[in-house]
């Protein structure tokens, strides 16, 4: 790649809550896509040689990629249908059935070959996929993130509890769930022979009911052997907690701590119902929750306890949960978080703002993950957007609007229609 | 304008929870913009002699316009921004000063210029706007409305408590507020002389709080000598709740009612606190809820009773509230108003689904307004939409949804970007 400068204003928040704004600077970098300088677009920096400077319009900016903390890649053209059933019918009557389908891996091909571009569109140069149970289709999915240049971390789905699972679609034994998980995260890995791969594999278990005692061990075996990473979901509903109560008589994250699955930089989708003990665990092991705001309103009954994980200094983060969230957006999460958080009962913690949100779709998520993204900063890779706040979908009123209300305005109203390039370690990946 | 036939698929909901879909369609519309037959396109309709016949491509599907119930048209450069503050601190320093600009009629025309074209494109074909307490601002957004298209009601907000107005942004007395409202009402009639105008005048004291008695006992008398429609704010917040009981020892309704101003088709903005004497009382006088979800997240503290108030048959439809609501879009009001009502305490009435929120956004909206709208029948105007949903921003998969799975997905995900073409009284007002 050609050695590359970028003369943008731009908003990042390398701490939560702390927003940085640079009206007119420069970002320098290399062919690796690593960034060599940030800093004001001074003349000593514009004279330095590079192969390519991009200057944006006026009333563009340029703000770090998003990061997608949970995305069920399979449900993609479910995204927004059948919302309106209960969990289990939306569960064996709806999504099963589709992420079943992934046995053919044409079919497979077609949707991811949907799924990423859109993603891509959406500002997301990040996504931490669950994939199906199937190897074919897992590979597929990390084959069409690294031709696209997705940054993505993608997990065969292990779930072999035949109690939770339908026939038609779950591991046929703990044996094969394993020899499943191990060959996608060889086969991944060979994609990708550099130290610092664009595209990883993650240790998958679906959740704790839809997995035997056996699997856990073993998946918890697994990651550490390979230093896989690991993401499940977490203490979602009031169901899920009554479930792990009667099964290992405590909490899931303590359950998954037995097994070996809370570790650095394991990603906990949803966890509105963790207690004080489990918060602390999971700060103390690294590991991080992926916030879901939008299928939060419809499966899991109980508002985050945001404020208080934020101020607690958790690994924290969006994630779209498609398809029980009903938009690819981070911008959408990261707006229901707010709402959310305001909607919460007064006694409870307060609301978060938008850099606070800004933070969690970028450099929050970003840590919970351990990536040298979501900022700005040498040494960083240059995942990046440019937010075209004047266009037809016009959100600024420059001469009415200071900068962190134009980066208000941003969270709060942008959409794909402003997003108008979008970078992943340098590279392009989509342009309108 | 010519006779027209539209063959189209077609989504509407003439009554509340009940889609109606037809596969394909013709809709007959006369030169006036009125509906004169909808049916099956059989031979015999398609062999009718109209001036033009318009056929929608595969995958696009034609449905009634929106309607948004409650939008502060001088607040749309600051939609989005300034939310993270108390109300107090938005109101004074934020929105006030932001309203009083419109002194200045030539910063009006730019911002309604702006305005009025953006909603067209979100599919609104009918607002309820509360403008400025300006009467030429006001005749100014009225005909930029007529010129562009859209069908409007629109009001001069009256304002004269000096405890609750800022001296730099108020009616001077009872007695300004009276001749100025008389005064938008009598030229915005003149603009449309017809017995049945696209743009009308409303009677709009901003709320309780900030009218004299004497104001909105005169509002009242102006409501039943002029006929003019009503709308203002009620019940919003805990605090407006108190004012009124202390100021008046009833509710807001109840004291409304007394003023004369809880009349057939009066709107009122939010409600989240109205008792159940009250809706008996807005369901008996024919007046209206606007449900504002995205601003109720902010500034109610209280989710609305939405499938109580649905199933006793209140009208009610959906405001996008700009901009205390942060979205143009009342496709997002509708998803926000299915997720809020998901999030209500289980204890409390359920949750309504993607085809009630549908029917508030259209049909719903209409029968609020007694305007012949929102739905397709002979005798009805044409207003309508096409939604595209196989373009760049696809959201169905012909092959896997059934049509109610994919108005569940124009509900959940549409957006501008889908919207290809909308009509108002059978003249296309913006198109792609």
């Amino acid at each position: 790649m050609p050695r590359m400068a970028v003369r943008a204003a731009i908003f990042h928040t390398p701490r939560p809550g702390q927003l940085e704004t640079l009206a007119d600077a420069l970002i320098e970098i290399d062919a690796a896509g690593v960034i060599t300088a940030v800093g004001p677009a001074t003349p000593e920096r514009l004279a330095r040689t590079v192969d390519v400077t991009i200057q944006l319009p006026a009333h563009h900016y340029l703000l770090p990629g998003f990061i997608d903390l949970h995305v069920h890649a399979p449900q993609w053209p479910q995204t927004g249908r059948a919302l309106d059933v209960p969990l289990e019918e939306w569960l064996q009557v709806h999504t099963f059935p589709l992420e079943a389908r992934y046995a053919d891996t044409a079919f497979a091909r077609e949707v991811y070959s949907d799924l990423v571009p859109s993603l891509l569109a959406q500002g997301t140069t990040t996504a931490l996929y669950f994939a199906t149970i199937h190897v074919e289709a897992s590979i597929a999915l990390a084959e069409i993130c690294l031709a696209l240049g997705q940054r993505a971390l993608i997990g065969k789905v292990a779930m072999d509890a035949p109690d939770e699972c339908p026939g038609f679609y779950r591991d046929a034994c703990a044996e094969d769930a394993i020899r499943d998980t191990r060959e996608v995260i060889n086969r991944i890995r060979a994609l990708t022979p550099d130290a610092n791969p664009l595209v990883q594999p993650v240790i998958t278990p679906r959740f704790l009911p839809s997995c035997s005692f056996e699997l856990l061990k073993e998946l918890g075996v697994l990651a550490a052997q390979t230093g896989a990473r690991v993401q499940t979901h977490c203490s979602e509903s009031p169901w899920e907690v009554a479930h792990g109560q009667a099964r290992f008589g405590k909490s899931d994250v303590a359950a998954l701590a037995d097994f070996g699955l809370l570790r650095e930089h394991t990603v906990l989708a949803h966890g509105n119902f963790v207690n004080d003990p489990d918060r602390r665990h999971i700060h103390h092991a690294g590991a991080a929750i992926a916030h879901c705001p939008l299928s939060n309103a419809y499966f899991a009954g109980r508002i985050l306890p945001l404020r208080e994980m934020l101020d607690e200094g958790l690994h924290l983060g969006l994630g779209s949960d498609l398809a029980g969230g009903h938009s690819p957006s981070i911008l959408d999460a990261a707006r229901m978080a707010i709402t959310a958080s305001r909607m919460r009962e007064a006694g409870d913690g307060g609301p978060i703002n938008a850099v606070e949100a800004f933070w969690l779709a970028t450099a929050g998520a970003a840590e919970a993950l351990g990536l040298p993204v979501g900022h700005f900063a040498p040494g960083m890779e240059f995942d990046a957007l440019v937010i075209d706040t004047t266009g037809p979908e016009r959100i600024a009123w420059p001469a009415l609007d200071s900068p962190i209300q134009i980066l208000e305005k941003i969270i709060r109203r942008a959409g794909r229609a402003n997003i108008r390039k979008v970078w992943v370690r340098g590279r392009e990946v989509t342009g309108a």
